[in-house]
């Protein structure tokens, strides 16, 4: 048996060879491969020797030859191709070991064209794919982690058909994810992000125990080891919905860089948020908006969680915690919780995000894709005073923390934010002034005070009843896009109000 | 010049390959190919004679070959290159024609593995992926709608850099969608469709004028041609938001059959809807529901838009309709309504659906994967009755399209149903019985009579509230799907207001 090592990582590729000698194959290699094994002792068959024919034009074509796919690509069950094979002197290779130029590592490195272009593996991907079509006679090794697990399986010698069609997936999964970069590459550079295909691919981080509801199937996919690295169940199973929620809370709570902040969310939502001296009270705060929403809620903290913090939260019934680390004294107290769900980013102290630069959403029969959406401290701080009467400090703070909470809830959605803590929100309705008036209504409710709040609205007002809602409820300052027809009339009835008006000129539709 | 024609879908080739010749350019064909361009008359040379080698293993290996290969791979500009082609007999190929073995045509039409391998194509791949890396002295042809172009561009003789980076573009897309094409069956067929990596990949509508929101770009991107086939711009052009809109409207609107259903859409969610006897009565009962956010808002009509139909839609400003086809009067009277946009899709008297397979959704640092929610109609007829009295014949219709819509309407949502049309709807919101509540508000505003209607919760009831503010609103059946802990308390609840009471044992959270 005769094994083809070609790697562009060469990390474990000595001993996998070694294992592979070992059990009696021979090994057959290209350049860089071989100079390492050679070195290491292993006994090698240089590549020309298989193909007849000289590595030319600077390496861009070694392998591509009929030795090479001849001996990858016939089927050794078939008398007509073994005859073949044995007539033109093609002989078997019945596994190939292969990773691919390092496309990726180079455009983060470089962006120079020439060097780019010259990391797109032609020869690598060929064999992969070859080798792959055959994995009935074939082993396809794609993926160091794999290296053992081949060995293991060639040394019991039983038949692995299953085997090598998990390699062969694998294998197809590998080229396709290569060619992908390389075309999404490609279309950033010349096409603006948006060129005539566009390929999301996504690695699996674990199956959920089923999707959006329990007659659907449901996982988990990253990008870039963003969830391997930052996402850690430190307690109970994340649900395809808790997976939604988190990332709706954490959107919020680590929006506002190491302050304290907490968010409650139910249903991709917040229910409540706050920004106060220390997490314990921030949480405190956060749960008064809405404590019958926050049952079985999702809270994203921006902080350690403690054990001061972990008592408090024990007091109702959460779903899931989200935290960049919790001390060993609040796991303690979590322990007597049977269903909370605690997961970390596996340290740090702030809350850390992958800010993806695109968007998607899909459609039937489809997809949109657009760049991410973000909101920024700036927005609020640079907006139009439209209105006589201006906002203090706090109301500012509060104007802040409410553009930014509505930017990041379903529209049509209105915030109201009461020193640093929100009292009230409205949110995914098909009428803004309904989901004023829901918000408000809730807020009495559960016997809130709005009376001195900033008032935030994602999009403009079309008309001024939101904003006479909002005053007849204390508001006493509102930030929003601008940009109505009716403009005027909402202004004149801010000042009518004594409310202080700005507008932002941004929208921040959210669906 | 010499160009290398390898196409499994031979339409158009001839044709090129005369338009070729007539430019002075050498052919060298495959198998197939060589044969109809060899009866056409054209003068071809066979890839034996570049190969130096026999098509071997039934075609398994034709072009992976040093002397194909190194003829695109070398670089004209590279004195050592052209040296090294000239020492061994290295002849330049300088354009690259290929489209892949049909994969995709083969799994639709087989399951047989052995067919379905044997259509993995190896050497197009690496002709197409070989010649887009040296694009800057090889053309790569992958699309025969691209023909015309590159013999116009050829002809010119210009400095056609940019023209050949772009076929480059194209050429990796069509690799990358290959081996994700064949990476998704796999995983299908092995893997339950949830493999360790999943592929998404779309192929452009067009672009909108930009995302979300104005600072943010935009497009839509589909599977199967679903838009391009079933999505014609017949008035307006769509914008991101409108897409996401006729979306969720269609899902509603074509959900019963060939029934005149009309749903209207606002950020997403329904606002109105109704089945009545003819289009015109059910847009005008879903208008009633709620005629504020209706206003701006998008229709999805389930049958042809007629003059009447249109001179009644006419009477507010309604940003888009959407529906199969539209009649030429009705065409005229939307005439001076310049800022509506028509959808249609191109002919057929109902509304098509693409019926996805597989729904995912974005989440920072990756995506969400999983089957595609289903609703249906039996869900609601088989549903079990949990009290004692039973809904009548009008009422169970009234259920199904509360259960429906509701299961289509972003969680958590409770719909309310009176003769076919919905009367009230509560969405997006953290907590069910605000929504309950908010719905109730809303049609007591609008003059809407509740009493006597369905109403469906797409979740259980946590709680007896919603049952008891259903009542008080004279709602007389309800269904949802049960489980809850407390379902006792939600059946004792309905029994007291003699409420028929139907579980469905089925949830659909929608977020």
């Amino acid at each position: 048996m005769r094994a083809l090592l070609s790697v562009s990582d060469k990390a474990g590729i000595v001993e996998f060879a070694q294992g592979l000698e070992k059990l009696g194959w021979e090994i057959i290699s290209t350049g860089g491969t071989y100079k390492k094994l050679s070195e290491a002792g292993v006994k090698v068959i240089e590549i020309d020797e298989v193909t007849k024919f000289p590595e030319c034009f600077e390496g861009r074509v070694k392998t591509l030859n009929p030795y090479v796919h001849g001996g990858i690509l016939h089927k050794r069950g078939d008398d007509a191709h073994v005859a073949q094979a044995k007539e033109l002197g093609v002989e078997g290779i019945d596994l190939v070991c292969v990773n691919l130029y390092p496309f990726k590592a180079t455009i983060e490195r470089t962006e120079d064209f020439d060097e780019i272009i010259e990391n797109i593996d032609i020869g690598g991907p060929t064999m992969v794919r070859s080798a792959a079509k055959n994995f009935n006679d074939v082993y396809i090794v794609t993926d160091a982690a794999d290296y053992e697990t081949v060995l293991a399986a060639l040394a019991s010698g039983e038949d692995t058909y299953e085997f090598r069609r998990d390699l062969m997936i694998k294998a197809y999964e590998h080229t396709a994810a290569y060619d992908g970069m390389i075309a999404n590459y490609m279309n950033k550079r010349f096409n603006n992000g948006m060129g005539e295909h566009q390929f999301i691919t996504g690695k699996k981080v674990f199956d959920t125990r089923y999707g959006e509801n329990p007659h659907q199937k449901g996982a988990l996919y990253e990008f870039d080891n963003h969830f391997t690295e930052n996402f850690k169940q430190v307690k109970g199973e994340a649900s395809f919905n808790n997976i939604n929620d988190v990332n709706g809370a954490l959107k919020i709570a680590s929006n506002f860089g190491d302050e304290p902040a907490v968010c409650i969310v139910k249903h991709g939502n917040p229910c409540g948020f706050a920004i106060k001296g220390d997490l314990l009270e921030s949480y405190t705060e956060a749960l008064k908006c809405d404590p019958v929403s926050a049952f079985g809620g999702v809270v994203a903290v921006n902080g350690v969680v403690t054990k001061e913090l972990a008592e408090k939260m024990n007091e109702i019934f959460l779903e899931v915690i989200m935290a960049p680390d919790f001390t060993a004294e609040a796991l303690e107290v979590f322990d007597v919780k049977k269903r909370l769900k605690l997961f970390s980013q596996g340290g740090g102290t702030t809350l850390k995000m992958a800010k993806d630069a695109q968007d998607f959403k899909h459609v039937d029969g489809g997809f949109v894709f657009q760049d991410s959406d973000i909101v920024n401290t700036a927005e609020v701080h640079n907006a139009e005073l439209k209105s006589s009467n201006t906002a203090s400090a706090q109301e500012m703070k509060d104007l802040e923390i409410a553009w930014k909470v509505a930017a990041l809830t379903k529209s049509n959605c209105v915030v109201y934010v009461k020193d640093s803590a929100m009292v009230a929100v409205g949110m995914g309705m098909t009428s803004r002034v309904d989901a004023a008036q829901c918000a408000l209504k809730k807020a009495k409710e559960m016997d809130l005070d709005v009376s001195g709040a900033a008032m935030a609205s994602e999009a403009f007002f079309p008309f001024r009843d939101s904003v006479d809602t909002a005053a007849a409820a204390g508001v006493k300052a509102i930030v929003e896009p601008g940009g109505s027809v009716r403009d005027d009339e909402v202004i004149e009835a801010a000042n009518e109000h004594g409310i202080a008006l700005y507008f932002t000129g941004v929208r921040h539709f959210l669906h």
